[in-house]
């Protein structure tokens, strides 16, 4: 815990998990067996129990906050977004003989993702000697035990009802927003759950509920298991922040941080829900779309101030993107709010249901740009290449919390698709000479007649007028290029004959400097032109800033390219 | 049917739903209220009733193959990609009042899609006025009818059962892959259809199951449903090819064609299949996986060779690349062969769960350029944009159907995620110069010390060499730049200080040629670079040739570019 406190992190979802993971531990022989997680935070006592000290968790060099393959033989898969561990644990199934046994964990919110659904309805024949562990952590349950349950876990159902069913009346309390539609999502996929003949029909033996803090009881139902070869569902019940008494008397927390990042001051998630909820104000048909974000991206007041436009879906990405297109058709404007990580499982449905049909969603994405400690499978690097050539769809990338405002507003009034990127973090405002509706779509922040440097998105702008300080070259010309697409085109064609450096943070390969070079290339002009950005390979956990140094991408760095191009 | 013998197209499936439609149009009143197709093939009919001539179906200028709100009010949404109509209803019903009602109609097939799954679980509130019609045509159906459906339906369970029962047998005759693939999935969210409180707790009203041939029952079920404003799902069952004794006869057949594009020659398709067999005779851990597209991606051979290694998983393409990447994570080799188009549906998964964690899976992307009559919900000119920064991903687009093998070789050998690309039609072989495996990764084809044009895939290869010879120019050097991922960097360093032409058939933002205007920038190195590629704006229905044609990507195209560069 102390780890956690001072490195940030996930905590509840460990807490729920100790005794649950110690039994698993003790029963199947890790690493020989395959232990899988979905959405990995609840594997900081998985690392614990396989030799991996916390003490450095998620920072540069220390353990990651998610299973990763490649720092454990005990990680066999990776774990950053939901719903992947039934699909990953049935293929490496198909992959071996009986040697081993395969252990997928899953939490009850990621089983609604329909990565897993179509994993849990894939074939009525599941594997062999596979094992899949529900960790529930949430509802009132309805028991209603299968002969199977009751001859290997023997225990009865009433008594456990009445357990649980009190200790988790407080998690009803939770009264956000979310903590309501998460009750509703679970209502349908658990009004199946007590019904052994869900997980019965897809090919599971159904063992459950079991008190996931009972070792004892856990040691006795997973040696059980352990003696059939049958595909099994382990139905746990488990008290997020349990042993903590915090964490225990507050579960709309839990809720709220459960897909979290780590914590501290997101400039631009706070500015968008203040924006959010003053547009909302004076526009009735403006509709928040998220998925298990709500917290995250700063919808909180939102959820409180307009409970009824807020449609916050779990963990469906892909749901909340075309319900969204939806919405658009019938006149709404929704305006969905996603992490640029998670906005990658719903790729399709923003180039076929919103941007084919060219309604106007506004997609706004959070955590755009370097993440920090939440690694390599958090890293909002892709959306920018991933989506750039995408028909219809407009791209913007305002340089602070107050451009933010102006972006939208311009968005808004083009009536199509479009994206707006930032990054999480402390982002300072930059001051303002024109908006983007006046004149030029881009900026010049710091005029010169030396090298021009388009710097894209409010960490590259911020870096960029530092590193003409740094760099001394007075001549440089910082421009704050805040739409991608379009690019500004007259703005472009006025400079080509001078030195030209884009600066992004991001990958480099499709970014907004591949743009630029696309722009006078498919013109076939010569322009000088070196593009800054980062190389196409997994960024590990380290601070945001760390990560910008390791990537090359600081203002000095910037400052050094300055300087050689004024020489 | 004259219409779709012409012009190509989805005979079955609009062949078994003529009665539905029919009854639903005479029942409701479209386009105030809203009627909203999954994978819209089944949509001919309703072209029809709403006043447009299937003459020119799929042609240039005529209707398009799938439902389209820039074609008529009749289509509120657009329908291209399974599983998105419940989703795209429910958010319709949440931007009305209770002016209109919202009808979804979606297959058997599309529900076991990840999208459509996340929908139905979605909220136990489902909204009122909204109809989900299930298309089910295809299984052994058990009849288990709710009081809801006695009270409006007036049908009995029994004889329903009987007469049904009969007529599907025959589709359990269909023994392929796929077939068995497709019996188990249904199974397994067919199990449930018929317990209507599978439907009842996800928020529906359940009615039926109902003939869906028998019109006068059709409608009078329908004009029940009308009454009540309840969310209703009604269960709707069909044969497909109904009428056409060719198609009732040959169910196996309609299932491979079920969500295929137009036949014809697809050279490469044919190509990977052989290839496929001959290396998985050598190769005990190569496995196929593809999501209900084993003959489209050419694996009915395999199937019929290799029944046991063929993992088709149905409209699951989430769940098929993940799958697969638990299976390499298990020493296994699998080729996952999809469309590009519905490769996009599972960008995630390729990058978190198969790239992030560096395992060897080989995707074989069909249909990667202008795609032809299927028009722009079907076009291969986003995957390389996509997927081309994301890490560890090779990325290969051979010239040929004999280079096809030869990159496959190579590929599998460098045991990382790799991606091959290929159109689909007819393509001629080109000749060989020399192996990807020896000296450089790209290949002169035919030498010249003026411009240097870089061609990239198998069209943008075969137009190059006929435009050299159609521009005159003897000096230009045409160049098969078979790799995108890595670039052939020796190749690109060597030839900096000529005139360079890129030239592929995608969209030019993000695509090959952008990705050689970034290797020069990212070094500041000046180079006279013209991209030539499509702009990014949706492709329409036309032949693959027209297509070209209109985005100026012919070989005639390409000769006036290399005599203008030559002057």
């Amino acid at each position: 815990m102390q780890s956690v406190k001072e490195n940030g992190g996930h905590l509840s979802s460990n807490l729920g998990t100790v005794e649950l993971i110690l039994a698993l531990h003790k029963v199947f022989s890790f690493p020989q067996d395959k232990l899988i997680f979905d959405v990995g935070h609840q594997a900081y006592v998985h690392k614990l129990l396989t030799g991996r000290s916390l003490e450095n968790l998620r920072a540069q060099g220390g353990v990651s906050g998610f299973p990763d393959p490649f720092e454990s033989e005990y990680d066999p898969f990776i774990a950053g977004h939901s719903g992947n561990s039934v699909a990953a644990g049935i293929g490496l199934c198909n992959a071996r003989d009986l040697r081993y046994r395969v252990v997928s964990f899953i939490g009850d919110a990621s089983l609604g993702n329909g990565l897993a659904l179509e994993a849990v309805f894939s074939s009525e024949e599941k594997p062999k000697n596979f094992l899949v562990v529900l960790n529930d952590n949430g509802m009132s349950i309805r028991t209603n035990h299968s002969a199977l349950y009751r001859s290997i876990s023997k225990v009865t159902a009433k008594k456990r009802y009445r357990r649980f069913n009190s200790r988790m009346e407080r998690t009803f309390k939770d009264t956000s927003a979310f903590g309501r539609y998460l009750r509703k999502i679970k209502y349908n996929v658990k009004g199946w759950l007590n019904k052994n003949d869900f997980f019965e029909r897809c090919g599971f033996k159904y063992v459950g509920p079991v008190d996931g803090h009972d070792l004892s009881e856990l040691l006795g139902v997973l040696n059980n298991i352990k003696q059939i070869d049958e595909p099994v569902l382990l139905h746990v019940i488990t008290q997020k922040g349990r042993g903590y008494e915090a964490a225990e008397q507050d579960p709309a927390r839990f809720h709220g941080v459960a897909r979290g990042f780590a914590g501290g001051e997101n400039s631009f998630s706070v500015a968008l829900g203040r924006l959010l909820c003053s547009r909302a104000a004076a526009d009735p048909s403006l509709v928040a779309v998220t998925a298990a974000m709500t917290d995250g991206v700063g919808l909180s007041d939102f959820a409180a101030n307009f409970p009824q436009r807020l449609f916050d879906v779990g963990i469906c990405e892909e749901y909340a993107v075309t319900m969204a297109a939806g919405m658009a058709r019938g006149g709404l404007f929704p305006v969905v709010c996603l992490y640029s990580t998670f906005l990658q499982r719903a790729a399709d449905q923003i180039i076929h249901d919103v941007c084919l049909q060219n309604l106007p969603v506004l997609f706004c994405v959070d955590r755009a740009g370097f993440v920090g400690s939440d690694g390599k499978t958090h890293q909002g690097l892709l959306d920018l290449p991933m989506l750039r050539a995408v028909p219809n769809l407009d791209i913007y990338a305002p340089k602070d919390c107050a451009e933010l405002a102006d972006v939208f507003d311009f968005a808004r009034s083009r009536m199509r698709p479009a994206l707006l990127r930032y990054p999480n973090g402390y982002c300072p405002n930059l001051g303002s000479v024109h908006k983007i509706s006046d004149f030029y779509l881009w900026e010049t922040l710091s005029d010169g007649d030396g090298p021009v440097v388009l710097a894209c998105g409010a960490r590259a702008v911020s870096r960029a007028l530092e590193a003409k300080k740094l760099s001394g070259v007075k001549s440089a010309k910082i421009v704050n290029c805040r739409t991608v697409s379009p690019l500004d085109e007259r703005f472009l064609d006025a400079i080509d004959k001078k030195k030209i450096i884009t600066f992004e943070e991001g990958y480099a390969a499709g970014g907004f400097g591949s743009a630029v070079a696309e722009y006078y290339a498919r013109q076939a002009r010569t322009v000088q032109l070196k593009i800054m950005g980062a190389d196409s390979v997994p960024v590990e956990h380290a601070t945001a800033a760390q990560q910008a140094e390791k990537w090359k991408l600081t203002a000095a760095d910037l400052a050094r390219k300055i300087q050689a191009w004024e020489n």
